[in-house]
């Protein structure tokens, strides 16, 4: 199998200012393409320890990505250090990209100075990927076994995260090209309201009879829940999908409305087209999640379209004057209690006019109690069909509950236009 | 200058599943406590590599940090690794991490299964940092000049990113104890509103005054804006200390309110503290932040002492029936306009009562026009002292812009409150 390293390059990362995202993004996008990760290295801008390392890396690996220190200040040094390797003799222009210079600073109202028109500049002898989202292009070295002992290439990309997120598809078809790689078919599907352990028991009998050849990875995150990775490497594409197909057929009848997605959709982004889909509208009310529903749901480009609206109602003074949730149902059940989130629900939907609503009420933390300890909720969702509540207990600290009382109040409402048949 | 290397362990970060926030959080410790990262290196579960790679960087640096690979499963080899490495022969049960594990379980209502006590079996050639936010322990191992050429010591931490944040300091003090640091002395400032290279200039005068030993870093982020950390390493803790509060005294006199905390506080939790203090209450309506706002102040524990809750008003009709905007200023400025967002800003300190409050109004993308471009925001605040707008305009993609709008408006708010002496 191909094996690749991952080495990002700047000393931000090594003092801790920035996370370093982008190795994720590489590591993902390589084993989407049959690439196994050996190992992952964060250097500093120093010439001779980019130079060790590259080469350390090259011995090893058949492919190499960089990213970072391609920036026009001095102490970008990634370059110099990568004609040397290379054993360039001098730089050349690359026209395209001069191109694509010229365009981002004159859109920005700039000048192209002497340090822009570098960006363009190559050692001789790399290839070059044009990189139209900034200033450095890919630059691509391919080294022979006489070089590194087996045939190697490196690419250098931008470390700017969005630039080197947004040229990866065309690095991976770069690296296609020229190594032999069987295809990849997948196929990957989104489950949430389940826990890892569960899911997998759950579906251990389909696991264990999924023929040999056909992969199955689970990828959990505690915000989006798992997703399943179903993949075949080599064989015809339309067939092997086809034989993917029949299993997450199986899969559905074990699973059902658990899984939300047959993309890499979010909850929220799932949510948005069930209600565009179906032209209905609408709100939230949230005490404990404070507007982290609202912002998801808003976080979704076009969401205008069949979102209204929401009250955060943290003051009870605001839950009774605003959302019309009256006094003694707060004072008989508490404010973190079915009977108040339904309220809540109803009281925003009848306040902004939407089709459907959402409301949360619930402990966060710190604090609580033994009828309420901290991570309990209380969600409604309210619509033509009636409204229903559900309470969930999780055992976060205050931000990570927040993020999951928002989840879970998300996927409530999916279930609820579904099962109430909104489409 | 004593040097690290940070090494991360697990498949998890190797195939891209997560991104790996624990080397970041190690390095910005080893920073402050005065040592250098030398590099940082993730790899998988794989035994070889483990032995190969941790013996590399013994031989290159003072002290290696390991995260990960210590958890009950299978997969997890670390300790094993770590054993034979170390020469250790056999495992020595820690009373102290038994306790804690016991304590854990049982709190969640579980039984303790040979596997869970095993994970206070530790290689009789460590020592243990006890960790009582979950089941494994740091493991300290310290190695001599014959055995890897100088002095050195490797501490493996667990690898949930609380667990292993909660125990840097422990960490940290064990380090400090065991090689020979200068101190270092610091004050961190945050300042907010000013670009890195605007900042830069203004406080250029200031900076080449500065006496050489003490250092000034600048730690940008788009969001809490720019920490400016000064140091000192050596000396006596209070006079140094003293010399660093006069070129604070300074920068004071340049930057002004521009300065909005001297602690490592975030917006939010700075507006919370003026609140609190001067016992004022605080509502938002938002359109384009569409809940991120309300978000971020009651991310703050104790933010229902001053939050009165908000209205996100992302359609019109919500805009004028709920905040009651009337409908002849829409039609006269547009929706995205400085009399909207401060009709925006009036009408949710009327509906719940608040002292002060804060509005946005404008366009995350995509979209916009020639009027309002992507990226223009109108923010307003109101308050007993009347009601002031500002505008900005950000070129970012929909996700940071409305993140930048955010903290844009909680800024404006913070200059409001302390011009109109709130406090």
């Amino acid at each position: 199998m191909i094996e690749a390293s991952v080495c990002t390059i700047g000393d931000e990362i090594l003092i801790g200012q920035v996370v370093d995202t982008n190795s994720a993004h590489i590591a993902r996008a390589l084993g989407e393409t049959g690439i196994r990760v050996r190992r992952m290295l964060s250097i500093g801008d120093q010439r001779e320890q980019i130079r060790d390392s590259l080469l350390n890396e090259l011995r090893m690996s058949d492919v190499v990505i960089t990213t970072g220190g391609l920036g026009p200040t001095k102490d970008d040094i990634t370059k110099a250090v990568l004609a040397e390797i290379s054993g360039s003799k001098t730089y050349v222009e690359n026209a395209e990209q001069l191109a694509i210079v010229y365009r981002i600073l004159h859109g920005r109202g700039l000048e192209v100075l002497p340090n822009n028109k570098a960006q363009a500049l190559v050692p001789d002898r790399c290839e070059v990927i044009p990189n139209p989202l900034g200033t450095a292009p890919v630059m691509v070295f391919r080294f022979t076994e006489q070089e590194v002992g087996h045939p190697a290439a490196l690419y250098a990309l931008p470390g700017v995260p969005y630039e080197a997120v947004g040229i990866l598809p065309k690095v991976m078809d770069d690296i296609r090209t020229h190594f032999e790689l069987s295809d990849i078919h997948h196929r990957n599907l989104m489950v949430y309201g389940l826990a890892e352990s569960a899911l997998s028991e759950l579906i251990a009998p389909w696991e264990d009879a999924l023929p040999k050849d056909i992969h199955l990875a689970y990828l959990p995150n505690p915000l989006t829940g798992i997703r399943l990775r179903l993949s075949i490497y080599g064989g015809r594409k339309e067939e092997e999908l086809q034989r993917i197909e029949e299993q997450i057929t199986r899969l559905k009848a074990i699973l059902g409305n658990r899984i939300y997605s047959y993309q890499d959709d979010s909850l929220e982004e799932t949510l948005g087209r069930m209600l565009k889909a179906a032209g209905k509208t609408l709100s939230a009310a949230e005490s404990c999640t404070g507007g982290e529903i609202s912002h998801l749901i808003t976080s979704v480009a076009g969401s205008s379209a069949y979102y209204l609206g929401s009250v955060t109602s943290y003051a009870i003074s605001v839950k009774e004057t605003v959302l019309g949730v009256p006094p003694e149902i707060i004072e008989q059940y508490g404010v973190v209690s079915s009977e108040v989130a339904a309220a809540m629900a109803e009281g925003v939907r009848r306040l902004t006019g939407s089709d459907y609503s959402v409301a949360t009420t619930g402990l966060a933390g710190p604090g609580g109690d033994e009828k309420n300890p901290v991570g309990t909720v209380w969600i409604a969702v309210s619509g033509p069909e009636g409204t229903r509540t559900v309470s969930k207990c999780y055992k976060n600290d205050r931000k990570r509950n927040i993020e999951r009382f928002a989840a879970a109040a998300l996927d409530f409402l999916r279930l609820y236009l579904i099962e109430t048949k909104m489409l």
